[in-house]
């Protein structure tokens, strides 16, 4: 068994074409149904404000699995810790044995977690765009915004946070990282209102984006919802749109913006939610012209993870990293 | 971060009296629902003839919990390699990082498991025996018999098994290492008819226990089964017998004996089956006198794992075991 750390990690993997296709690949056999992906296993700890989710997903065809815990403790900012933390864990899916240990602490969640993003603006965002808005400045506002670069061209950024010096941090950060122009908006509705894709990255319990505030060509991307009472986009907004796609319909009819919209009665477990898997696999088609409104909802599916692990330790062993354990 | 070994794990760890006494107690605060144990994550991988299975359990006031990964992959034997194997994880309860990973193979898991027939046998065996039983000859049957002598004096054993050359072995070992005589039964009938206790530790899939074998004063406890498709007694046997008990009514009338004995209808959910840890509290009697029929299923708890885990932990820091990562 290896054991990796995130330093490690961090060297061989980051949101680049090779992880997309990789990623785009564990959709398609998704969609062909060559994968096996559990539900999620949740344990909540609610008298430290603290969760704990298990993924996994077992695509044929591969020689090994991933399994993923991450928690998400929210008293731990106030001594001093950050909220999110985490592993993956490697297995042969010949021996079931164990092959590593990648003690990433959410950084691969958050590489595969863009990269998704990132494929649904390859097939749902328009071709052509001038501005990208982003909703949120946090770690998957940067991650966002850099995977969205893999595949579309554009002039400036509009960013919305709630803290102005954060804000300020993130136009700096991505300034520096894109050589883009980022500017503030004032809210959320002048991001929806003047860009052409719009991600969305904040852990929101109450709807930021309204259906008044959409316009032809418009893209959204909503990543901050993974779990029931996380909801970002109102649902008025998935009735309103042309084109509705997420990651795994199952997934996102129960913790997604589709379980809000379903519950609000404004979408049913029937619609033609488009699956990315299928519209990489050209089963289905995405955006069709530039007058479309289009909208993919993202959960986070265990064959990321699959994919993603696999990948960095496959890098890890060839760059000789990490330790063998036992010696 | 702390790493630890099987060989380190086995050092500290054993079925004794202490361990005894915190499955003990994670059993009654299961019972007094300070436990959250989320249902069992599994992945199939039936192409290599393998299972994943991850079990938790969050126990209210103590500072982690464990996650337990479990693989059974039976082409290994083939290979010429175990066909089970497995890690537990620690995490904090306070902040969700990693403690520990306790890479112990499956190890904890076979000491909490025999601790769990010790207790079902503490209250339900009769409290004088002349013979016990075990119908099986693999890990399970020594650590059952191992933990049965901690709370019962018994003159003989016997054992079957369907290997000659197993059974001898088991005669051998065993009676090296409880200094009590071991003899071969011809058939699990043999072993039932003749033993005041008998514990099943096989992965049959067919009721190798039938309801004419019964007798006074009889106590089986069934710790083989812990999925749908096992199955080692006769569903008429949990009609039949006296006081009905378990780890968890929850969990065996998903995947022990209870499920079968339900699926064949002669048992209903609402039935009156003990769980151990209400024995354990004195809210519920086990056995009241020598004529009553005893019967425990086992499917094993998270619960078990957590209270396994935390106590390998301190005792493996207390040893200065294990290596810290990253250093």
């Amino acid at each position: 068994m290896f054991i990796f750390s995130e330093k490690d990690i961090r060297q061989v993997t980051d949101v680049n074409e090779k992880a997309l296709e990789l990623i785009e690949d564990g959709f398609k056999k998704l969609a062909r149904e060559e994968v096996t992906m559990p539900p999620i296993l949740r344990v909540d700890i609610p008298e430290n404000n603290g969760e704990v989710d298990v993924k996994t997903a077992y695509v044929k065809g591969m020689d090994k699995f991933a399994l993923k815990i991450s928690s998400g403790f929210f008293n731990n900012p106030d001594k001093g810790l950050p909220s999110l933390s985490g592993m993956m864990l490697l297995f042969s899916t010949e021996t079931g044995f164990t092959e590593a240990v990648l003690q990433d602490n959410g950084y691969l969640t958050d590489v595969r977690t863009a990269v998704a993003g990132a494929l649904a603006a390859k097939y749902l965002a328009k071709p052509k765009m001038k501005t990208a808005g982003i909703i949120g400045t946090g770690t998957q506002a940067r991650y966002q915004l850099r995977a969205l670069h893999l595949v579309r061209s554009f002039e400036e950024v509009l960013v919305y946070g709630r803290k102005e010096e954060r804000v300020h941090q993130y136009i700096k950060d991505m300034e520096d990282t894109l050589g883009v122009k980022v500017r503030a908006a004032e809210s959320p509705e002048e991001v929806v209102r003047h860009s052409d894709t719009v991600v969305t990255t904040t852990p929101a319990k109450e709807p930021l984006i309204q259906k008044e505030w959409l316009h032809p060509g418009l893209h959204i991307t909503a990543m901050g919802s993974d779990a029931e009472d996380k909801n970002e986009i109102h649902p008025s907004v998935l009735e309103e749109v042309d084109v509705l796609a997420c990651d795994s319909v199952s997934q996102v009819f129960r913790l997604g913006e589709h379980h809000h919209a379903a519950e609000a009665g404004v979408l049913k477990e029937s619609s033609n939610t488009l699956e990315l898997g299928h519209l990489a696999l050209g089963n289905e088609k995405g955006r069709e012209n530039d007058e479309q409104v289009t909208f993919c909802d993202l959960t986070g599916t265990g064959v990321q993870d699959t994919a993603i692990a696999v990948y960095a330790y496959d890098k890890l062993r060839e760059a000789e990293k990490g330790i063998r354990f036992p010696e």
